[in-house]
């Protein structure tokens, strides 16, 4: 609803690792632009996860038969097959090829209940998402606060894949600051008809927009959003989670 | 992959009618930029719908019978549910509250088909999707290239739902010039690991984007992007529609 949007991602964020203070590192990144309130930062789930310490030593972990057998199958690592079943809450699909789509405590459906081992430093570990994102999103949000006087909201990203279309999309799996659902219903239209069904969820759109700019290969895990015109909310991305009676896909 | 971005609406983008020629319209609205090769426009499928004539006046559809009775049982129009039935290769759901979600033609699978009566200007009539959005969007590059010696890549946009997930964010059902899908299996992440599954969808994160600096309530149809390092490709939007056989959620 912004007419002119930028979106940059911030430079010279450096390896993140366990007990980091990833709002400094954001501050630091961000001093020659300058926060606003009214920014918003898109940080991905990588570089929170990494900070709070959801980082597992595959040599710590005792895959259970069940992981073993399906690690065997698909030439999958039989540790990380272990994390993805502790990390779902339900699994949803075991898919030809070793994938497996699941959904988290959080209600989050996706490949591998969000476990990674394509980024971690050391190459012997996974990591796990946050334990709960929303919360991560406001005290990120609150640190930057303290740290730099301004608060802009937060978003926390991850790429997840979706049925029937191919590749990933960023979408948003924490937020603080920000309405992460857009409600448009009862507005006029560009024709003046009320528009019936539209909420746009705009956190989601943040995540992906955020993902043009930053991105997988370049190390740029923040990407700050300026001339978005958010409203501010309570409500975090467990908000985009839907209510399992109202799925028609469960 | 960029590291800085520029979303922009265009201003003045009047309100479109059959047989209108889009492309100068867009060619006059970004006069003040001025278009360049490598920036990306997109586009909603609303108005490339109503400059093809993807509009049908509700006067002149008979409902089936199936349609009469489907739209009498959840308060829908009829000949609204025809012209679903109609655009529908097939239907996925019929839900409580009346909603059809149903796979397109050209493989999307989205609520009513894409038709949609929410925007038409008199109010009797619906928008069809394109026939072929790709070719759609060819179409518009080519003549923005004839109308402004440059030729930007050019999406065009529509919002669908998501299982699992609450709201809609904006995809992209066409595409000309651009990669859709940014496949880095096999490039080294920030760790120096080789990528595995990581084949982003990007023409639908620019979609998504997009709606962030356009919007449904102004009418603001075209966003320009400008700083996306896209590379160019001569698939379209259709290879983001997933093959049914590989599809986990068929």
């Amino acid at each position: 609803m912004s007419e002119r949007l930028e979106l940059v991602a911030l430079p010279g964020i450096p390896e993140v690792r366990p007990g980091d203070d990833l709002a400094r590192f954001i501050a630091d990144a961000a001093a020659g632009i300058g926060l606003r309130d009214d920014d918003v930062l898109v940080v991905t789930q990588k570089v929170v996860s990494k900070a709070e310490g959801r980082v597992v030593e595959l040599a710590s972990v005792q895959p259970r038969e069940e992981a073993r057998a399906w690690a065997a199958r698909w030439g999958k690592d039989p540790r990380q097959v272990e994390l993805v079943l502790q990390e779902s809450a339900e699994i949803v699909r075991m898919a030809e090829g070793g994938l497996i789509i699941s959904r988290t405590r959080h209600g989050l459906v996706c490949a591998n209940a969000g476990v990674d081992l394509s980024n971690v430093g050391d190459g012997e570990a996974a990591t796990l998402l946050p334990v709960e994102p929303d919360r991560s999103a406001r005290e990120l949000r609150e640190r930057l606060g303290t740290l730099t006087g301004a608060q802009p909201a937060v978003v926390i990203s991850d790429s997840f894949g979706r049925p029937w279309r191919n590749g990933i999309v960023n979408v948003a799996i924490g937020s603080a600051g920000l309405e992460p659902l857009v409600d448009l219903r009862g507005q006029p239209d560009a024709a003046g008809r009320e528009m019936q069904a539209t909420v746009i969820a705009a956190a989601d759109e943040l995540a992906s927009a955020a993902d043009l700019a930053g991105g997988k290969v370049a190390q740029l895990p923040v990407v700050l959003v300026r001339g978005y015109a958010w409203r501010p909310s309570d409500d975090g991305a467990a908000a985009l989670v839907m209510d399992r009676d109202r799925d028609l896909f469960p």
